[in-house]
């Protein structure tokens, strides 16, 4: 099985699909392209139908997209393990991972996903409400499971919307946004699962620098 | 089980939870409510913790997001039938679907649902890339499964794909928007489906008219 990512440090929607890869115990080989080059538009054009990564391949099976691929991985291997079992959990948990998949546009457009930066930005209106959201959602997920107070995935066990969430973790913490307590509790186990830090010694580790604006794309 | 939705004539994303119910064939109680009013917003906040619609609730539980809507029926109620049954298949029809879901902001933005209006636009170069990465999936489809030339689904058998489509093609009829020959049996068999037919029927019926700023947001 090969997973075709982009840059660490930068491709947001490549860690959601890498990290639920990983957290399955699957193995897979990891192929990372060079982002926005001829070969990478080349490469894509072989594997992935919307020229975006991530994109995974299994055997003859193709899926593009980062839900999908965590979809599949789900219904291929993991028996639906993945999803809290309880219907209206899951419910839940498809419904916020929905909500990330297809919306928080002023978010991701002001304060695109860059490891290695620290920086500090005016916020919109829009951004700040995105922001709002996300925090209600992880602080109610958290008083309800975190219930030793030393952080947990948002339903107890890691799900896939957790890997949605991943990449808003990093944005939250290279951006120093303000959030509760609980939310805090959140960010601090998904970034320290073994998971997440092999993900950001290796974004670190690159040197790639690619146009700014590029960078705000989701990849 | 109540079903929340918007304006027939505007809310696309409306459109794709209750098209999958009316497909579905389980019984459902329609609450449309009357958009951008204080009401509209005092009533979300009862039954959509995102504040948007569509929102369904089946007794105590509660799902909100087109996608997440459509996955919950298709698991609490089809056991699994509206995606297709074989692996690869489904993985390419859920590629699909969460392309649309995430993506295509462009078009989006430069065409919103409007079924009672006929227009003609000026696009967007990345509009029109949309439109030719739409036109490219519908027509490779129309290809695989459409081998009478009359039009079917997209998997042949109706999917989550489609539901999730159906919004363009109401968008592609009403701005005129040219696809190829294959596409264009997609959208008729879509569009003449008695399903179809009823919204579009009660779309143009409803006088509602709401900022067309607003009504470019999808709901």
């Amino acid at each position: 099985m090969e997973l075709y990512i982009g840059n660490k440090n930068y491709s947001s929607w490549s860690l959601r699909a890498w990290l639920m890869l990983e957290k399955s115990g699957i193995e897979f080989n990891e192929i990372k392209l060079k982002l926005f080059t001829d070969s990478f538009y080349q490469q894509l054009k072989e594997i992935s139908p919307n020229l975006k990564v991530p994109a995974l391949i299994d055997n003859d099976i193709k899926v593009w997209d980062s839900l999908a691929i965590c979809e599949y991985i789900n219904d291929a291997y993991m028996s639906g393990s993945a999803w809290p079992e309880n219907l209206s959990q899951k419910a839940k948990a498809r419904s916020f991972a929905c909500e990330m998949h297809s919306g928080f546009n002023a978010l991701r457009n002001e304060l695109p996903m860059n490891i290695r930066a620290t920086r500090c930005i005016q916020l919109s209106e829009a951004a700040k409400k995105d922001i709002q959201r996300i925090d209600t959602i992880w602080s109610q997920q958290m008083d309800e499971f975190d219930t030793g107070k030393t952080g947990s995935w948002l339903f107890g066990t890691w799900s896939i919307t957790d890997m949605m969430f991943a990449p808003v973790v990093m944005r939250f913490h290279t951006y120093g946004v303000a959030v509760s307590d609980s939310s805090r509790r959140y960010m601090k186990h998904l970034t320290q699962s073994p998971e997440m830090q092999k993900w950001i010694a290796a974004a670190l580790e690159e040197t790639e620098i690619v146009n700014e604006d590029e960078a705000g794309v989701e990849l």
